[in-house]
């Protein structure tokens, strides 16, 4: 059973080991509340995954230590017990799904971990896990439902309470429940009065809909860009805890969540996975009643792959006016583009890419297209660009 | 004259204005030496400019603190300045380049500052500034040759003594030296055996220029990534600092920088400008004598935008295999596109962008280009693609 005394002792079991991680304030967050941001992408291994796996790890018996530790895991989880177990002198398996990021399993290696490797997806290397457990003997360290995990990442709230005074609401996003149960659990034994609001991918509200229907329910599929809290179905400790201490259960769209990203890197250089900036998007869009607050956004883990990232960036440079493309009618005739040219960089703007299409179908044949990718100021900008392409008798078609 | 109460006593001024940034443990950086983070790109305003900004203004008389202050910065100063006059109180004018990037000049009006456009390059800005400051009596707060802007950067050596025990050496940027003359200044004076490096843009080498000619020298041009240290000239009293304080001073190239710039986003999801990661850059690949020694990197500031961030992220994917480009030839017939798109699919590639061209200059006219983008693991990955796709008669052009 979760108790505080459990929560208090990780802390003490966690003191040299994990990074009691900054509270930074954020005030253009949400202008109407006072938004603090506490920087569990900084923790190391990038995640909170590490509090609750090496909680769990300490309080195995010598004889399980010395028999080892396995767990599933295709993300924070894997490194945190990696590194958990490292630091506990335990030999540790990690499953992951083959078509894993090699950066991750790399990263977990790098750790200490003996990487398997199963062909498939998350569920066969969950199957294979479970088989190797029995085979020899291994401890299984779920990634949520476990007390001893709970009470690991309970320390954070532990944490909130000394580095924020009289915090009124905590925001934290929602996989399994394992981080909101041990914050919630903390905040609420200690002062009911704080309010827990939960985050939850629109495209995998597992948690959510289990609470709406009063029993744990398994979603179909889920679908969302923070992999980090898709979850098919709830733990049954993590239900019971978020029933009885959670306030509320919100979504956030993955629009939203690409938005909360980029605040999170241009305001406070910060770089978030989707599930970390998770809890942002929900104060930034007013999902939960913030106003006039003291708010903590949990911003739980940091690891998203570049490759990803750059794209967060070029949707939001494109939806910001930072960066567009645009498609010009030109009469197919010498010098149209040295024309095109000498107009976007007399505005200022800078071509970043061209395409030049001779003869698109469906145009008369005198005609061309130009495409033309460019870098702008803001919307304003790119307005001003077509204005003047317009005023030299160009056409722009979108 | 710069002295260490003077920077004791910017530290306390200072103790409820900024943040005492964290200093974060990065073993990865360079595996032989112990290496620290020391965070100003999460300080206010992103970068450590704040400090020496806000000291200066907090040392004017009444009467000059009435009158306000002026500056002139398309940078990280701008932003110091505003925010510190703000939190003083002052009136501030800052005069920017009309082409600065509009979130710079956004940034500085938001912290309430007045923001004066002059039409031309930084250097037509500096003589409207000092237009501005005799027409109007103004102060002028210089981004670096001031005792009162080097005392409040000198507050970092401070915090490091503190949050390092055993500190070897300390690893700087150098742009007109204000942050190391500060800095240098206050761990010599503490402890001598603390060694100072500075860093430098291999572009813009002045400091480094000056202190080998024995003479304060300008260069004739810089041009780096890093356009937070882009100074051509060195400051009088830095200059006379480093001369003193410095044990050496080396420089970095822009790829240097932009593989640290990487490196800090994946291992420790922290977002650093060109001269934040200099530092590091420096350490990375072994420009300072670090091996066996308690090392602390100051990342400066963190405001790069995102357009460069994004180019720096594809260059480091290009670099490091996990994106590329392949120009495949194909016979001009049905089904070509068909068969590359299995081939790719089948090994795990995935395309981003394709272009296809019909008739390129110089070849057989039975044969076309395809003009491929994939996201690839690494570069053993793309080997296997390239081999695959060869191994079904396909030939690729580069």
């Amino acid at each position: 059973m979760l108790t505080l005394d459990k929560i208090y002792h990780a802390r003490y079991v966690l003191r040299n080991v994990i990074r009691e991680t900054d509270v930074i304030h954020a005030p253009k967050i949400n202008p109407d509340a006072e938004v603090y941001l506490k920087t569990e992408n900084l923790q190391i291994t990038g995640s909170f995954k590490v509090r609750g796996a090496y909680y769990k790890m300490s309080q195995l018996s010598e004889d399980e230590k010395a028999r080892g530790v396995i767990a599933c895991s295709a993300g924070n989880h894997a490194q945190g017990v990696a590194l958990a177990a490292q630091k506990n002198g335990i030999p540790a398996v990690i499953c992951l799904p083959d078509g894993a990021p090699i950066s991750k399993v790399e990263a977990t290696r790098s750790y200490g971990a003996q990487v398997e490797l199963v062909k498939g997806v998350y569920d066969d290397a969950y199957n294979r896990a479970l088989e190797l457990q029995k085979e020899r003997n291994y401890t299984f360290v779920h990634p949520f439902n476990d007390v001893d995990v709970m009470a690991g990442q309970g320390t954070i709230g532990l944490e909130l309470c000394d580095q924020i005074e009289d915090l009124d609401a905590v925001v934290v996003p929602i996989g399994g429940g394992g981080l909101i149960s041990g914050v919630a659990y903390a905040l609420k034994n200690l002062n009911p009065k704080i309010e827990v609001y939960g985050v939850q991918a629109e495209g995998a509200p597992s948690m959510k809909e289990s609470l709406e229907k009063d029993e744990i329910y398994e979603l179909d599929h889920v679908r969302t860009i923070a992999d980090g809290i898709a979850v098919k179905k709830p733990g049954s400790e993590t239900y019971a805890i978020c029933r009885d201490y959670v306030d509320d259960i919100v979504t956030v769209t993955d629009d939203e969540i690409s938005t909360a990203i980029l605040t999170l890197m241009e305001q406070h250089k910060l770089i978030t996975e989707g599930a970390g900036a998770s809890a942002v998007a929900a104060v930034m869009f007013n999902k939960v009643p913030v106003k006039g607050k003291k708010v903590a956004c949990i911003l739980s883990g940091g690891n998203i792959d570049v490759t990803i990232l750059s794209r967060v960036i070029d949707r939001g440079l494109l939806t910001s006016g930072r960066k567009c493309k645009l498609t010009i009618e030109l009469e197919d005739k010498p010098g149209q583009l040295v024309k095109v040219s000498e107009i976007i960089a007399s505005c200022g703007g800078n071509v970043t890419e061209v395409h030049h299409d001779h003869a698109p179908a469906g145009k008369d044949i005198t005609r061309c297209e130009l495409q033309v990718g460019l870098e702008t100021r803001d919307f304003g900008h790119i307005e001003e660009i077509c204005r003047k392409l317009r005023e030299n008798g160009l056409k722009i078609l979108d």
